[in-house]
């Protein structure tokens, strides 16, 4: 069975929990992270200590230009939505960032023949992006065993998202029982300059949630 | 019915008689290249040019970093093949390149609003290319509907291969009815300094093969 796993690492709370539970199955991990553009770019910085934490074999941050196509609030000057969380697709959607995301993992798992591409993608306490969802991960898996090499030969990388079905307490609960340090990631889509969330877009409020669920206080809270 | 398509251009003959096709149906191009790292650059030279004569809208060139990656002969230093065709795949697949190339596609496709995403993918007179086959088309097709909020909505961009499964030569023929200038593309892994084909590697086995069935000279040909 191999033992490497490529691990997608945004420095968010999430990647590192999917992480830190791939490494507890015995797994070497690979961290790959991505620039993209992003307005947020303490992530980078974020990412990079989680995959020291992580031991990582490897930390790769990979360029993809994803801001010259436009259409996200993650990417240009659109507004980022701070009046609570909402039943549709928010303008912080990057037009089909997990599907570039999980190819360019799976460019580099072909290469280093890892076995497994861990992704934090989670469908229940969610923001509601539809590349979050266990369809989409099912498609995509048959994509990688169609559309490569390594599927040809019958050993695509297993696309591994554990944390599908978990509420976001629960995910709180995972990093605090596997030692992940959440003072080192960031979640906040809108940070102020030195870093400090903004508590009100809507991934601070998710994790602000989760952790209030979980009886849990947050390092990076105030 | 929305005429937008986006096209990806390699600056190579299939990719530029698939765009031609497309634009004849009264699809408007939009054209998508990459800087990938690839050793042979004057390829992006032929893809303005291919982008200019299909009267593109738009032409994008994205960069993302798969050279970081390693893995293919047309990043790397690795040897290219040009001792003949023969069935397994090369040292010049590049992992998961079309899933990369398709997944940032999409990307667009999806913020302007595309009904199409046109690809020069083909699965008979071809390098042996897992990504370049129907049954990967369809996986992709699949993680498209079920990964972006376009899909969500029922309006994925449907991936469209019209030259897969023509024979090269078939591919020559309907880019000469359709005008495609053949002078201006190129389709060497490994051209001289000024752009000349080296008429040995794969690439250009398979393009005198097909302008050598269709009873055509190649512009290219010396």
């Amino acid at each position: 069975m191999n033992q490497k796993a490529v691990a997608l690492i945004s420095g968010g709370m999430d990647s590192a929990v999917a992480a830190a539970l791939t490494k507890e199955q015995g797994k070497q991990i690979y961290a790959i992270s991505f620039d993209y553009g992003q307005r947020h770019r303490i992530e980078l910085d974020a990412a990079k200590k989680v995959a020291a934490r992580l031991e990582a074999i490897e930390h790769k941050i990979v360029r993809v230009e994803l801001e010259a196509l436009g259409g996200s609030a993650l990417t240009d000057r659109t507004q980022i939505r701070k009046n609570g969380l909402a039943p549709e697709i928010p303008a912080t959607y990057v037009p089909a960032r997990n599907i570039v995301f999980l190819a360019i993992a799976l460019a580099w798992a072909e290469t280093i023949q890892a076995g497994t591409i861990v992704i934090g993608a989670n469908a229940v306490d969610f923001s509601g992006y539809p590349d979050c969802r266990q369809e989409f991960m099912e498609a995509f898996q048959k994509t990688a065993e169609t559309g490569t090499k390594a599927g040809k030969q019958g050993r695509a990388p297993m696309i591994y998202a554990p944390l599908m079905n978990m509420k976001k307490a629960e995910i709180v609960k995972q990093g605090m029982r596997l030692g992940v340090d959440f003072g080192i990631t960031t979640s906040c889509y809108d940070p102020e300059p030195k870093g400090k969330p903004c508590g009100k877009c809507d991934a601070c409020r998710l994790r602000a949630k989760g952790f209030a669920e979980a009886n849990c206080k947050d390092p990076l809270s105030r």
